[in-house]
C-alpha cells in the first residue's frame, strides 16, 4: 500500500481500564521502526451508548499527531484499536470511529478489536490455539483461524474465575474465616490482610464504598502467592485458580484435528507476574486439560497485537477471522474525501 | 417501672436494607397488646460518620408518635433499635440517639443492637445457642449468655457464604459456564437465567452499573432452588451453601459444656423460605456439625426480638450480654430533663 518514495506508518492502540496506550510503527524501504508508546492515563468513558467514541477520539488524536510528527510521517496506512468491553459495548466505536479517524488523521484502514483479540494476536500472532489474558479479570480467547471463541471474561461477580480479583477475594475470604473461627481459614492470610488493610472489622467499610472494588480485591492476590509457600489454604486457592484458568483455556482451544500444524497455548497479562506459586500448578493443569497443545511464551502484549493487526491490514495480509464484535475491519467503505489527510498539527 | 395507673409502652425498631419497621407494645394491668408494625420504605442512610442518626430519628419519630397516639399512651418505657451495620457503623447512633429520642419521644431506656442480636433474640429469646440470619447476606450469632459471638456477615465480596447473593451468584456462574462450554456448567440454569435476564451477553451490562448488585444476584437464588430437583449442579450449589451455613453456626455456637441446659440452633430470614432444596441439606449439615444442638423453629423475627429486648429492659429483667458494638443499653445516663415527655403530636 505504501509506495517506495512514501513514508507512512501504522498505529496500534490499546484502550483499557488504566487508560489508552498508542504506538506507531514506521514502514519504509526497510523493516519498520517502532516508536516508544505514548500513554493517556484516563480510561475511555463508557456511556449509555457503550464505549464513548468521542472521548476516545479526543484522547487519541493528539497522541497520534505527536507520534506522527515525531516520526516525520503524514499518513497512517492502518490503525487498530483494541478496546476492553468492545464485544458488548462497541456499537458507537463501529459507528463513529471510522469517519472521525479518517477526518482527523487521514486513516485509510481501520480495525476495531476486542482486547481479547489484540491479546491473542500479541501472544500467538496468527497461529491457532488459545490465549488466557488475565489481570484483575480473566478471559480466554481461542481460534482455529476460522472463528473466534471466548470463555469467561464476565467480570468479578459473574466469573473471571482464577483472575486477580478472584484470587484476592478468595484470600480475604480465607482470612475472615480464620478471624471468625470458621473452617478453611488461614491465620497467615489474616495476618497479612491486617498488616495491609488494618483490623478485619474495618475491611467492609473500606471496600464496599469504593468504585474500584475489583482492583482492591486483586491487590491482595500477590499476598496469596506470597503465602503459598507453606500455607495450605493459600496453596489450595492458587491450585483452584489454576484449574479455572486451564478450564477456560480448554473451552476455547481448538483440537489438534481442527487445525493444520501445532496448537499453541499462551498466557498474557499482569496476573502471571505472580510467578511460580501460580505458574507451577497452572502449567500442570494445562498439560492435563490440553495435552496436545504446546505451552509457549507470549510473543508480545496486547499493544503489540494491535500493531501487528494494523501492519498486516496495511499490507493486505490479514487472515485472522473477522467478526463484527471481535475483529471488525473498515477499509474500502471509507469515503474517498476522507482519504485526504489533514496536515498534522506541529 | 410502670405504675398501676399509668399506661406506657415499649417500642421495637428494625432498621434494615429495605427500610425501617416499628411496633409498639402497650403494657397495662394485663398482658401487653401489640400494634400492627408501621413501615418506612426508605432505608436509613449511611454517611461518613456511619449510620445516619439524624435520618433515623427523622423517620422514626413520626412513626412512633402515630403508634403512641393510636394506642393512647404518652410514655415509652423502653425502646430498642436493631440496625443493620450497627457493629461497625453504630458510633453516631450511640452518640446521638439517646438524647434525640429522650427529647422527642420521652424515651426512658434505650437499647441499641446489631440486627444480628435482634435476630437472635427474635428466634431464641434469652436461651443459649446459635442463630443464622440470612437473606441477601448471611450472619451467624451465638451466645452462651455471657458474650456474643459473630461469624461471617462480611458482605457479598468478602463472605456472606451460603446467603442469597452467594447462591444466586453461584447459579449465574454455573449458567455462564454452560454458555462458554467450561466444566461445571448447568444448561438448565442458563435457560432459566436467559428467560429472566435475556441473553447471557447482556448480563454484565445489566448487573455492574447497578447499586443493588447483591439483591440482583440474590434474586436468582430461588431459581437455583427450583432447578435443584434434577440438576446436579444446582443441587451441589445448595449443598455447598448448607455446609457454609452450618460452618458459620458451628463457629458461634456454645458447646454443651459452656451452658446450663440445652443448646439450641435456629434459622431466621427470607433465605429459608426457599424450603426443602436448601433446608434438607442444611438440617443434615447442622446435625453433622452441631450434633448436641437442638434445631428449633425461630420464635419470631428481628422486630419481635427488638420488642422483646425493650420489654425486658422496661421490666429490669434483661440478662443478655451487653457489649457496646452488639447490645448497648442507655438507661441511667439519660439526663433528668430529657425524661419529661413531649406531648405527642395528634
Amino acid at each position: 500500500m505504501t509506495g517506495p518514495g512514501e513514508t507512512s506508518g501504522v498505529l496500534g492502540v490499546d484502550s483499557g481500564g488504566s487508560g489508552l496506550r498508542a504506538v506507531l510503527v514506521v514502514k519504509g524501504g526497510q523493516d519498520g521502526r517502532s516508536t516508544a508508546p505514548l500513554e493517556s492515563r484516563e480510561p475511555v468513558r463508557t456511556g449509555p451508548r457503550g464505549i464513548d467514541a468521542g472521548h476516545l477520539v479526543e484522547q487519541l488524536v493528539p497522541m497520534a499527531r505527536q507520534l506522527m510528527a515525531d516520526a516525520g510521517i503524514t499518513t497512517l496506512a492502518a490503525v487498530t484499536v483494541g478496546a476492553a468491553g468492545y464485544t458488548s459495548l462497541g456499537d458507537s466505536l463501529r459507528a463513529d470511529l471510522p469517519s472521525a479517524l479518517a477526518r482527523e488523521l487521514g486513516v485509510r484502514r481501520l480495525a476495531l478489536a476486542a482486547d481479547g483479540v489484540t491479546a491473542y494476536v500479541g501472544a500467538l500472532r496468527q497461529r491457532p490455539g488459545a490465549v488466557v489474558a488475565a489481570g484483575t479479570g480473566l478471559i480466554a480467547i481461542g481460534t482455529e483461524l476460522t472463528s473466534w471463541r471466548r470463555a469467561d471474561g464476565w467480570g468479578h461477580l459473574l466469573g473471571d474465575n482464577g483472575g486477580g480479583a478472584w484470587i484476592g477475594r478468595a484470600g480475604l475470604d480465607a482470612a475472615l474465616r480464620a478471624h471468625d473461627g470458621r473452617s478453611g481459614g488461614s491465620a497467615r492470610l489474616l495476618a497479612r490482610g491486617e498488616e495491609i488493610f488494618g483490623p478485619a472489622d474495618t475491611w467492609p467499610g473500606q471496600l464496599y464504598p469504593r468504585t474500584d472494588r475489583p482492583a482492591l480485591l486483586a491487590s491482595f492476590a500477590p499476598e496469596v502467592a506470597a503465602c503459598a509457600d507453606g500455607d495450605p489454604v493459600a496453596t489450595d486457592i492458587l491450585a483452584e485458580a489454576a484449574r479455572h484458568i486451564a478450564d477456560a483455556a480448554h473451552a476455547v482451544c481448538p483440537t489438534s484435528g481442527e487445525v493444520t500444524g501445532e496448537v499453541q497455548v499462551a498466557l498474557t497479562g499482569g496476573l502471571f507476574k505472580m510467578g511460580d506459586p501460580l505458574l507451577v500448578p497452572l502449567r500442570a493443569a494445562l498439560t492435563e486439560r490440553l495435552p496436545y497443545a504446546r505451552q509457549v511464551a507470549a510473543a508480545g502484549d496486547p499493544l503489540a497485537g494491535a500493531v501487528h493487526i494494523a501492519a498486516d491490514l496495511a499490507e493486505d495480509r490479514l487472515t485472522l477471522p473477522r467478526e463484527e464484535d471481535m475483529l471488525h475491519v473498515i477499509a474500502e467503505t471509507l469515503a474517498p474525501e476522507a482519504l485526504t489527510p489533514e496536515t498534522p498539527a506541529p
